[in-house]
């Protein structure tokens, strides 16, 4: 299960400010930490904010690249595509990743050749600017324009993670299990499966704060029973991480040892 | 999700003195508990030992009977078959099952005709004395033999209860997915779905004990999401109940509320 961390945000109270003034070492804290937790690729989220994009992700690729290790993944996350490809042509070692492009066929024939430029793997959320999806069949309509659109523009299906989109239970209880068959279902849209991915955090988003770990860890691992293969969650939460690893146990991904959960923070 | 609380076990060093004492004290206190707890059921095991069982296993349901509400099933389990039925015997208002039966044709002879005369619901375990199914296939052949001798004898379809056999992680690692997907596949046996239920402890026995809630409760999850009805399990574990509830909300099997964590202590 890759685990890309979700604090580097321009909307986070504690880390934004340092962001905005180009402040790298609570950044480069930060990122550390995610990583010691145990995330494997790190989202680098702008927020809704545009106009100082492009120097920002540079400087934020830059400043993340200068202490992680190479195998992390970073994950550029902005709907700006200028700051997405100032971000991308600065990075030197990491893999990259897109977070995200949805199943719009024009801006799949915008972001699509920018992952094909970038030998970058993509986010694509199966949702059209149409509206919210109603269930497992129209996500899996959207999954196979994405999948199209991904083989015209030369980018190869394993470099693709298909986002369901997640809805807060509090606001579409009955989604939560269309999301975890749609989880399933993609993995038959090719072979070898398609990867996927989930914003972990969206499921509790609206509940009491002393709900979201569980209600994370929970619905985290009915979702890797289905399949899933990737999520953007917190890496901080150690209830989660150990969580993850025991899935990882269960699915016979990671070797059980009686101290399977000890090595969580010694990965760095 | 019904759980079948464990605890009252004869091997148990806490409470297996007391039954065989016949002190009904601690046993309807234990019982009352795990009600408390969030269990829906009541294993009442009597362990290998066969000597006493008709006398005890009479005892031990009259005893819970007397504290606990009417909708609490009792759930005999015994290989004592005369044990079996001198509990069977004496039930009142409450729902009995039978725990359990195994997939052996001649087994089978034995306890459907109980089942039927009874009106029990029976747990049927997917294997045969042959010895550990292999692989989903089997285990769905044995389902199906299952299915077939509770037909010929009159038992209705929806009171049994498909078991997969949950084998320990250390000892079989490969087959926890197994049992998920077979969990998947029982349902698809009949319709309305076929029934499922788990021993969970099975797949932390042998671990060190404070792994044993975390993989308890992320397996549960997980067999969850595959459709799973029942669990044989400890609801005197806080952390295991509160995944229990979260797992319901998610599958829209109760309505989320911010506060549907709170009444677990109160369902008595």
């Amino acid at each position: 299960m890759l685990i890309i961390a979700e604090k580097i945000n321009i909307m986070s109270k504690t880390i934004g400010p340092a962001m905005r003034e180009r402040n790298a070492k609570p950044v480069q804290e930060l990122a550390l930490a995610e990583v010691a937790g145990g995330a494997r690729a790190l989202d680098l989220n702008l927020g809704p904010g545009t106009k100082d994009g492009p120097a920002m992700m540079e400087w934020l690729v830059k400043t993340v690249e200068e202490v992680v290790e190479d195998s992390i993944q970073l994950c550029l996350d902005t709907k700006n595509i200028e700051a997405m490809e100032a971000g991308l042509k600065v990075v030197t070692k990491h893999k990259p990743m897109i977070n995200s492009t949805n199943a719009d066929i024009e801006v799949l024939d915008k972001y699509m050749p920018v992952a094909a430029m970038y030998d970058a793997d993509i986010i694509a959320l199966a949702m059209t600017s149409a509206g919210i999806p109603r269930d497992c069949n129209e996500r899996l309509e959207n999954a196979a324009m994405i999948m199209a659109k991904a083989m015209e523009h030369g980018v190869g299906l394993e470099r693709i993670y298909l986002d369901p989109l997640v809805l807060p239970i509090g606001v579409a209880q009955q989604d939560a299990m269309e999301v975890v068959e749609t989880i399933r279902q993609f993995q038959m849209l090719n072979d070898p499966p398609m990867k996927s991915v989930v914003g972990l955090s969206n499921i509790y988003n609206g509940t009491p704060k002393e709900l979201h770990s569980r209600m994370g860890f929970t619905f985290l691992a009915m979702l890797a029973a289905a399949g899933l293969t990737a999520a953007i969650a917190d890496s901080l939460d150690a209830k989660l991480m150990a969580v993850v690893k025991t899935v990882e146990v269960l699915k016979n991904e990671m070797l059980y040892a009686a101290s399977y959960l000890d090595d969580i923070l010694v990965r760095v």
